[in-house]
């Protein structure tokens, strides 16, 4: 069987194994205040180009959504995002949960634009009922958007240029960074430091067993954040299990270099499509290919290749993802053209 | 100053306060446990042509619909309403604050379509991923909707159904209801009894000071009821302000005669925009009409009658709303027209 | 049969009813921008004696405890009560249900105790563990307390100095502040203004049929505080209804008159039973007077006057609740005697 | 430096580690669908004795506590706990952002005792007011408890009793539930799965890296729970991490066996230690032992050992914690003692 279902069926790097194998028998201190972690942080910065203190390391995406969304709204606010986001669909109302609306805009391939945003804005404030109205608190972005899709730097700047103007604090969700930043693309990591005020660099998607680490840009974290943690029960006690991935994610360049190996073989895999005329549903530069597949051959290809359904397309067609991760061989994307 | 702003200007009908002023002096129980609420609910079950246990009353249409929903939802549950409707978008976020998402359909003139509930359902159950989505947990309604249109017995029947089929009750939200039934149509009360789990009967907007009748139609309030009330502090220690009104209210036929009133001024008013050409934005037979109008003469209409701007039509029109109520004047009507 | 079982059983003061009928025909604005509502601030703040921006009227008590208690807190927060308050034990869980935490102190006869607060507050900070605990967030004392109870000058100013230390807001539930005004006692109105961030004039048992008006002592209420009000489905459409209410109770010293009413006739009681040699549970200066009868008398008692049970004293005795109110009459606090 | 602050400081146990190295490369469903998942949760229903369906795995002791009680209590219900449990002070308020008011009953060496837990009951059920309060929904004791002492077989049926008498189903916190089955003790594994309605097994204390398996003992866990545990964000996306771990403590009685070594140390320790006359806070037969010492000797001590400061005893001493863990080694007990 040939696996493309997604991006976190593997365990992890081999080199996060034996990280925790090595420091396994050391006494540290529990809820992140352990030396791993602090090391991870001293990294993470050096990689961001840019000293900050507040990064913070949470179990998972839907839990990091959650904890930064519902900490950071006010009571009368929503989040903004784009119809497809996660926050939106895929997250079982965990941002409802925390009492907060999901305000949407239209999804352009999975991003949302600048100028709907700010129409949206100016739409809002100039309602006459509006104080009867969820009011904009924040906005969301993913990158890699759930499509694979990414945020140009014109347009990720444009975005941030309406929430500064609106005061509204730009979150970017990460849980695939590394197979953004390892595209063939403009928009930098820098640029993401200086364009959110809070983003978080994936790990589960990325080589890690668990865990997302939270940055926010330029001391904005929410006041007792730890507390808050605790509270939505994301705390981990033993927070070295984070520590010791993440500094060894981010040694060596290692975050990157997997996350090009994503990159890398998805790729190939669009190019040999291509080649086979294959029809994609959309241009993706990133780990996630998104193809209109007839259904009567879907079932064969079952049996062979572990994909994803995505969604109808027609009454004859469906569109299936095919995800790439770190892990992907070569030979199994030749493996996969080869079949299809 | 001619007022057609909307149908809650206005104090309350004279024989409430009348009630109110001749009950003043009796030493009452309080939280609804008083002689006029219980009086008020056999009025109202002999109005529904049924008897019903579950009546409950709630100051306001908000703090209804947030009860109500609030405390029949399961936590993984939305509930489903128009992009329109008043839970979705003028509630600032009430719904959201009790945990919930609240899940759009299409608004057709502020209704819903039975057969897109249903393809919402069936894509619903049918999606792979669907345990990672908010389920859905009851149908929200409002009727007449926020446009002033009514669902006909047939729209509502197969409505009905649907819900039935995916066991979901069916709300509806009946701030206005006396408008409803006032109006030439054919949706009767005791259909709404049949076809629906639960609706209010809207006192606030229909004569009352203040209040909201919750009818639970087969012994299906939430468990201990009274005490949730409470927890969202909707519990009104003197309930007899609400037993009272509602009592008032449902002797003699007053509600259906002073809603009467407001649907034969709007239907005068609407017989005499359409003599003199108005466009209307959409076509009400109830107390609220919607009618298209050049943004240059708005100001000078503001400067002789209190009307509610609703929205931007094109750049150089609006939309206004129109709204009589129980107290409008025919001479009001007639002064009105002669200005327009 | 003579009603002495609570402040709430009758209806609402004449002159109140008069004023609704009064103005029952005037078309006016929603929400409470009407100008009932904006009277009866400027008579209030006269009242007050201070210009005071920030006036709210809510419809009921646990209303405006969780309002005011939810919009206050941050998300670590808890508030600070008394194990008997009503925000403790009476509101059926309103406030965790805001996702806060009530912690509580000592009760003595209703009160917290400045020194035990300072002690809670030292202890907790001092806790290395508090970061993983409520954090106090604000402090709520109610006056008179559930048992009639009031806090002296003295004893308000330590429980004000120990939040200011901590930076806790103060609010104090005055459900029943004329009637703590009306007592002998040393701590006046402008004290309270000076003292608190926040408290509110109870109308529901001090003549209102509904409504509580909420004042922000120092242009500190809650950002977009209506639009939050709206979302605690807590904002009447007819605001007017308690803008007239106030404007009433605030002309010409009314508010103060009737509570005086109901603290002469609780005193003229309270003097009558200690004649007949009743024993009291605590000393109460206010309109609830509470005494210890011998569990075989109810009965009879029950027969002749509405009183309410408050708590089992002992196997052979309970405390009992004695209540006036604006409207009891001298005579009937004869008629109690004479029966008594 | 030794270590005896707490059963949290060290990785996982070597075994776990390998297991997690050996499946690595393996391609896995996720969210708890992998194989290792389900053949852990064979191997736990091996260890109790019984064929359960519901067990489910969370990453921690708080999310769990949050997830389990938030999901299984009505809306108008809260939690029983003992004031010093877990749930009531050490979870910055968890327990209430769901919404729920902890209910505390006193506590004995951080036991609940089931005399005053049916006297709470019925005093509640008495009370006329109790409409206007919190409703107790379940029951919450840990075990051990935070204190290290444990229900005995009598004790925990006595409670049990009065939970089915009242219809409230009964939650174990089994954080450090391993050290309490290797206790000297009558309570057995077989024990709690008959007495109680939900428990967990407690991985982050005993071994693991986290997780938490919680058990349903009787088909009663709360509909659509993946969903709510996804609402909560805590639902990892590998859930192999945790399916490995637990099918590694539940190989050839690894979780039992590496308890031993916990409790084995804990009574050398405690012996050594009455030996030498240290004076205990408690009696605790499990792995915290709790000893009060003079505060001007703890200096000196924190010098040479990592302990936990628990609270102030009086003026001159302290209570502390000495833990140990399955990683404690003989030789650190010695080396502990011969400093004291």
């Amino acid at each position: 069987m040939l696996y493309f279902i997604n991006d976190y069926s593997e365990g992890a790097h081999p080199k996060i194994l034996e990280a925790l194998a090595k420091t396994n028998n050391e006494h540290l201190l529990g809820y992140g205040a352990d030396e791993y972690t602090q090391s991870a942080k001293k990294k993470i910065c050096a990689f961001l180009g840019k000293d900050i203190d507040d990064i913070y390391m949470i179990s998972g995406g839907t839990q990091t959504n959650k904890v930064v969304i519902g900490t950071m709204l006010e009571n009368y606010e929503g989040v903004i995002a784009a119809v497809t986001g996660h926050v939106s669909i895929h997250e079982a109302g965990a941002i409802e949960a925390t009492g907060h609306k999901v305000l949407t805009l239209p999804s352009h391939d999975g991003k949302i634009d600048a100028d709907e945003l700010k129409d949206y804005l100016e739409t809002f404030y100039n309602d006459g009922n509006h104080e009867h109205m969820v009011f904009p608190g924040m906005v969301y972005v993913s990158h890699p958007t759930e499509y694979g899709t990414l945020y140009s730097k014109a347009e990720l700047t444009a975005i941030s240029k309406v929430c500064h103007e609106y005061d509204l604090p730009l979150f970017l969700d990460g849980a695939r960074l590394g197979y953004g930043l390892a595209a063939k693309h403009d928009l930098e990591i820098e640029d993401i430091v200086n364009l959110t005020d809070v983003f978080y660099i994936g790990g589960t998607k990325v080589g890690a067993l668990c865990g997302e680490a939270v940055v926010y840009t330029h001391h904005n974290a929410p006041k007792h954040f730890v507390t808050q943690i605790k509270q939505y029960g994301a705390l981990l006690a033993k927070g070295r299990l984070m520590g010791v991935q993440f500094d060894t994610l981010f040694t060596d360049d290692l975050y990157l270099k997997i996350s090009q190996n994503a990159v890398d073989t998805a790729m190939k895999l669009k190019a040999g499509l291509k080649e086979k005329g294959y029809h994609f549903y959309l241009d993706s530069p990133t780990n996630q290919q998104f193809i209109i597949m007839e259904n009567e051959k879907l079932k064969a290809l079952g049996e062979k290749v572990m994909y994803s359904f995505w969604e109808k397309y027609d009454d004859d067609h469906t569109v299936i993802r095919l995800a790439t991760s770190w892990a992907t061989k070569e030979e199994d994307v030749d493996a996969l053209l080869a079949l299809l």
